[in-house]
């Protein structure tokens, strides 16, 4: 049966380079002729796709280290995608109407070699929990920070798609108090409510360190931060002898209206370091290969029951993905934040 | 037989809290009466104590995070000494002759509990080398830093007390490639000519990222820091993916004029941080207590047979110590600074 592709589809284009934080007037929403797989590629029907700060590292000009070239006006964005296979490769392993995970998001048809798709074999309830952040929140807390029983654990950006799901993660491998940060009262309470964090700390007017130091009076021995800038800076502070730091995001520098977005500066004091015997270790799952399959075989049977949650905003329709962008780099979305299509 | 002391013995003892940097004036040879040790007490006649950088913390007002209190106008400096027991508690451990390393320098006589004396048992051939910082070199390498055969190694402040240690140390545990940094040309060739380091790069006028890119164009996978500041903001920007940083000192603010010498704050990218993959991690020996006895076990041997060089600047007699002192903040000694009493 010949599958029925319409005659246009849509994606996500960068329009222009922005200057400062970029909004839904930097994006089209192009219509093109569907794109044809040769005999060795995949065609896949996106149903959701991932919406993330870090992309804005990638449109606001170069950024030195950056894993990826920047997008240049016209191109299509990309990301976190789970669609469904509509045509692949004769005799390969990928069939019709498999779910799978890849990183052509923003459109609504993509066309991707099979090494370059994630068949998901044991799918969640809900597919788009697949575009969960936890396995990073697993990776950083156990590679890179290496938390152990009792340990406090900070979160810094607790409301990101990585934060909301380390306090739960953190719980699991046995933290003992788990303190965040975030923006808004609301999501703080929500946060505490539901999501595994004993406190959660303001961003804000006065001193961040000051408050911090209070959530945690006998400060933190393992802190994952998803900010950097002056909250990375004030976690140095009340850490521990011997704390453990894994860096994962630089929302900081991601959500400032200022530069390109891929830096996230911050002034620490290397003696204070030594004298306190703190490590600092970046971490990205791509470092860690092995990281998703043991997440999955440890937790998988508790990401189906739903007993770890998936803390997302669902968005409708592919028109909808540049406001969606504009509000999550305004700080007002919480968890994950997903287009569904 | 009872040993013979004179009446007067001398001490180094801060006059005042210095401004900037500390110089000869802010310290007094104070004439006192010996001391005289309780029953359960060990009497100790110095032969050799360290002059060192970190001292400056302690001498310079308020610390946060500092090991130790500061010290007062009026109170005698102290730390890393060697010395022979004069007197030893009946039936203890020690003996009078006996060679031991303990904390009490910038005095000729010293009264210690037994627990704060470590025995030299194998003793060096010269017994201020047990004042080289070998063992922090090879700490750092190996627990901090986890250095592996094949790695360029960079070591900032080449020429201090761990640096010009840490060239051969890097060598012993594989190093393919070892670059310093340093203050002086003639520094620079001693570290090259006899010190195991490939290359050494030049603090000073101009790019410093740009000259140590030019000497590791490959890049670094192990970092060695004992300066802090714009070096290690430098060796970041050099750093491989996966590089690993062991931090040790913070020379950059223990050398300048301004402030009290305890704090090296260093400008990093939070985002290149996790880019690439990189870890910090503060180091001392007092987190790693059994490293002394390893290095001692691995390398005794050919830290006695000279194999490995103790490179150190000697100073004759406790009254050329505070010069002493003076000359190491302005950067004219190289190696391990011991005063010989």
């Amino acid at each position: 049966m010949t599958p029925v592709i319409p005659g246009k589809v849509r994606e996500i284009r960068l329009a222009r380079v922005p200057e400062g934080l970029p909004g839904r007037g930097d994006f089209t929403v192009a219509e093109v002729p569907p794109p044809v797989p040769d005999a060795g590629q995949v065609l896949v029907r996106n149903r959701h796709f991932l919406v993330f700060a870090a992309l804005r590292t990638l449109i606001g000009g170069e950024v030195e280290d950056a894993p990826l070239p920047p997008l240049r006006p016209g191109d299509p964005l990309f990301g976190p995608a789970v669609g469904e296979v509509v045509t692949a490769p004769e005799g390969g392993a990928l069939r019709p109407g498999d779910t799978v995970l890849h990183m052509a998001g923003w459109r609504e048809y993509a066309v991707l070699p099979p090494e370059q798709c994630t068949r998901l074999d044991g799918a969640l309830p809900d597919p788009a929990a697949h575009l969960g952040q936890g396995a990073v929140a697993y990776g950083a807390l156990t590679r890179a920070a290496e938390v152990r029983a009792g340990d406090t654990v900070l979160v810094t950006g607790a409301a990101g798609a990585v934060g909301s799901s380390a306090g739960s993660v953190a719980r699991l491998l046995g933290a003992g108090r788990v303190v965040g940060s975030t923006g808004s009262a609301w999501k703080a309470d929500r946060l505490t409510a539901e999501l595994g964090y004993d406190a959660v700390v303001l961003r804000g007017a006065g001193s961040f360190a000051a408050r911090l130091a209070e959530a945690a009076p006998q400060g933190v021995d393992v802190v994952l931060d998803t900010v950097g800038g002056e909250q990375l800076a004030a976690a140095v502070q009340v850490a521990r002898h011997g704390a453990r730091f894994a860096l994962v995001g630089a929302l900081r520098g991601q959500l400032s209206p200022q530069g390109a977005g891929g830096t996230a500066p911050v002034e620490l004091d290397g003696y204070r370091l030594i004298l306190k015997g703190i490590s600092l270790r970046g971490y990205t799952g791509a470092d860690h290969p092995g990281v998703d399959a043991e997440w999955s075989a440890r937790f998988g049977s508790r990401l189906r029951s739903g007993e770890i949650p998936f803390p997302s905003t669902r968005i409708a329709g592919l028109a909808q993905a540049p406001q969606a962008f504009e509000d999550l780099l305004a700080g007002h979305h919480f968890g994950t934040v997903v287009v569904d299509l």
